[in-house]
């Protein structure tokens, strides 16, 4: 028997085979394309929080340890700036054999990237990502602004991440909107960076900003793979919700988005919804 | 092989079976208690239509076959006066078998009921629900009223309603509101209603406001078996949303409910969750 560490996770076989559909293929290295997975975890009432800037525990262990099966399989993990300041997540994969976890080096360890226009994650030497990176157990992080953004503390955040052997990556933003405070990267230029430094697969977690922005049309057709676990609670008014805005065509209200060639995988008290956009 | 209508539906044995621990017991005949059911469809984002006043088609066949089952297995099906003004709905059950669907008289037919506190539903002969009555293919509706309410063309709609067997019922209006617009009733009394009226199982089937109010914590209890179908799809902002107010203990935010007992069966496209509160 292989010996993991204690904080070490397991998904069973059995359950990760009826995902395998939906992981990132092997990338075929003549075409360097990138695979996008949106994940995220819901209450019924579409909820991923109790409330904005906090962190709400939704789904249970068997779900948890899928997500850490999943980031496994993915060359990075993205979030919005949004989840990095509410939740200061570890962004690492905990499944046994990975790097860190039993196994050697980083094999395994996605990248994690914060998608932080403006520089609002106050990044630092105690942030849960950096602590783990400096401690051989995840990957340092990558940080994506915008161009023009009037940021503090720039130099010192900078210094904190590469230190650790992170980095940060200016994209242009989108000239559309009217005022500067509303503009936003267009996704396809986020993905094309994230192609250019070899990243093949990303996985998308939230929070709510991100995920409502990709269900919108215009971005819905980048993403690969959906794949949403749902807790049997109800979370009530005030959330931070997944819901996207409406859509109208000719005049006339329709669905923002469904999902093609779906399967539902219960999971302890939770369901998981596979599917395709 | 029995003929059934050709507008008659069918639930495959194997599925009911899976549903049968969450329909109503048979009841004991020396101590009439009420089983009620809450149940509904939503989207991913928790909507059960795309606005305030349209129907939505969400589910698939497969979740309309086990409606209709479950209709077969209730004495009553209860629906909020905003659903009736807004959908014209049948509230028949149309299995294969039950009364006016290949079997006799109106046997497994539920009886549908209208909670229409102020008399807004304008009820009568070309309402679904009548015409249905008159051809022995539904039981006749109730309607339950408010004490007080100023109801317009009240006697024409009774004599709708009476003509094919349906009723009018009233019931007191809780006083602890300020404005009358505002009185809701409160649904132990509606329970009691149906009790004392003979009905052992009800099947409350929305909309919104119906929903969200037996969510609330103080009628969550009320509830004996919870059954919800959601849809791979996200309807976006907008639409009427199952989404109950927040709950708030001790001053710290808490989630509205959870479910124990937990099942869910993929059926279709969508899943279908059964639990209890
Ligand atoms: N249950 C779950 O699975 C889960 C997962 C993750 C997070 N969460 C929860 O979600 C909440 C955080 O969600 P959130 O909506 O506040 O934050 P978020 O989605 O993490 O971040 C949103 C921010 O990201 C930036 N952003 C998003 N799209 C962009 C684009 N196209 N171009 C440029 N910038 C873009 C914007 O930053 P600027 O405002 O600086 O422009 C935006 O405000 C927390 O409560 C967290 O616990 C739950
Ligand atoms: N997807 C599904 O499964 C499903 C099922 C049913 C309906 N729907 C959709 O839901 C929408 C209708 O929902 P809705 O929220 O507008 O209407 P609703 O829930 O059907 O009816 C709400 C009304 O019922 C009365 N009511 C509710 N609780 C009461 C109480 N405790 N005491 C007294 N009266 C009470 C109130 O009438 P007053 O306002 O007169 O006081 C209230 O406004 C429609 O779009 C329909 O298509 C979807």
């Amino acid at each position: 028997m292989i010996d993991h560490p204690r904080d070490a996770l397991t998904f069973p076989l059995s359950e990760s085979q009826t995902l395998d559909p939906y992981v990132p293929p092997t990338p075929d290295p003549e075409y360097p394309t990138l695979h996008v997975t949106l994940t995220f975890a819901t209450s019924l009432d579409s909820s991923l929080s109790l409330a904005p800037g906090t962190q709400t525990a939704l789904s249970g262990l068997a779900s948890k340890s899928m997500t850490h099966y999943l980031r496994s399989k993915h060359d990075a993990i993205l979030i919005g700036v949004g989840t990095a300041v509410a939740d200061n997540p570890s962004l690492n994969c905990r499944i046994g054999g990975v790097g860190g976890y039993g196994g050697k080096g980083l094999k395994g360890q996605p990248r994690p990237v914060v998608l932080d226009p403006r520089g609002r994650w106050e990044v630092n030497n105690e942030s849960k990502v950096i602590k783990l990176a400096k401690e051989g157990r995840g990957k340092a992080p990558w940080v994506i602004r915008m161009t023009n953004a009037k940021e503090e503390n720039a130099r010192e955040k900078e210094k904190v991440l590469k230190a650790v052997g992170g980095d940060v990556f200016i994209v242009p933003s989108e000239c559309s909107s009217a005022s500067e405070s509303m503009s936003r990267i267009d996704w396809s230029n986020i993905f094309s960076l994230l192609t250019a430094k070899g990243i093949r697969s990303v996985m998308i977690e939230g929070g709510g900003g991100v995920i409502n922005d990709l269900l919108h049309p215009q971005n819905f057709g980048l993403v690969d793979t959906v794949i949403v676990t749902i807790a049997p609670v109800w979370l009530g008014k005030g959330g931070v919700q997944v819901c996207p805005d409406e859509r109208v065509e000719e005049g006339v209200r329709i669905p923002v988005g469904r999902l093609r060639d779906v399967k539902w995988v219960p999971l302890g008290e939770d369901v998981v919804l596979c599917g395709r956009p």
